[in-house]
């Protein structure tokens, strides 16, 4: 295989990667199944830590499900809300909308079978949870395959992970790692939510890169 | 912003998702720094929990720290191949090639900052190893960002990473999430190696789709 890429697939790539964002408004109007079928493709073909492929995907269209996941978002969110004592920060905090669970017209439960291929797993064993990092890699791969699509995704962590997994009957050694809404945004803005309204900013990639230990600069300068 | 990407480009996507490896066979030839620039700024655009951006790069080219992590491969690769009962499994384990360690040109550290922004990161609380999963999402943008430029990379998990964040000097709170190998592979061949050599198949997609809860097979039938 001599797979190769022109400057400008991979100006393609960098524009895409760049212009992802979390959403958290959306459309109504649902996921085609064509390209939901393609962002699951993407997911399942990310690396996996002795090719274990731990992930499952629940596909929550029922909204009953999703009303019983909203009520779990809403009391860990307003636990969240009272731990902020600066009232400015708590204010601007009201202001952000951090899920769209019912607006979206597709969730996606993205789950890590820790028990697959047990008890050997190839690499697995000196850092176990390598089998949830590959999940994670699988979501990322989902999130640029949507958005390639002009699909929007939005992992709401605000969730109770034990509730959640209680309401879609996950078994015993199944981790819920995230849930995504998915569907058509609003719109996909120029920057991430929480760097606009100024709730944090974009760190120097510079300073996050070291030489051969922590704490020494890099010999490359990144502009 | 309205950046929409083309049917070609969505392919070409799928086509990149599709082609990268991991790699444990490289070339010498050092990694263009234009190019590690690139892959380092795709790591950094990916999404993470309350924008903590938690993750730190460490580049490392100093051989002799490579030979230290490349003896705490060693060891625990022992103790690995032990653990297997079946002698044709332990055959087949002995043949594969786990890491690239010094031979591959560059190898990069990547970790979380587990106490950036502490205590308050907003989404975090929930759980709080989302900061590590956010990492994990950069390194799926840097992996898909070298291979895009014909750099491959390969994550080695069988280090023993205590003894490894002790070489890099990693402080308390900082955790090691991956530890790769980077540089122009000998070859991207055209199936994982783990599959090439029979040790495990790719799972069919559509029997890890779920409907609304765990076990309900999906409405949507994956080819």
């Amino acid at each position: 295989m001599a797979e190769t890429f022109s400057d400008a697939e991979r100006d393609t790539v960098h524009r895409l990667i760049r212009t992802r964002r979390d959403i958290r408004h959306f459309s109504a109007m649902p996921v085609p199944t064509d390209i939901l079928i393609r962002m699951l493709e993407a997911a399942h073909q990310a690396p996996s830590v002795g090719f274990m492929q731990p992930w499952n995907f629940i596909l929550v269209s029922s909204l009953e499900i999703r009303r019983q996941i909203k009520a779990s978002f809403e009391s860990t969110n307003a636990v969240e809300l009272n731990k902020l004592n600066d009232m400015d920060r708590q204010n601007l905090y009201r202001q952000l909308k951090l899920e769209g669970i019912l607006e979206s017209p597709l969730n996606i439960a993205v789950t890590c079978d820790r028990r697959r291929d047990a008890p050997f797993v190839l690499g697995r064993a000196p850092m176990p949870d390598t089998d949830v990092y590959s999940t994670c890699l699988a979501i990322q791969n989902m999130w640029l395959a949507g958005r390639v699509e002009g699909i929007g995704l939005g992992w709401i962590s605000l969730i109770d992970h034990a509730a959640t997994g209680k309401i879609l009957h996950l078994p015993e050694g199944v981790k819920l790692v995230a849930y995504l809404c998915v569907g058509y945004p609003v719109e996909f803005r120029a920057k991430p939510l929480l760097e606009e309204v100024g709730w944090k900013s974009r760190l120097s990639l510079n300073a996050l890169v070291y030489q051969d230990t922590w704490g020494t600069p890099a010999q490359v300068l990144i502009p």
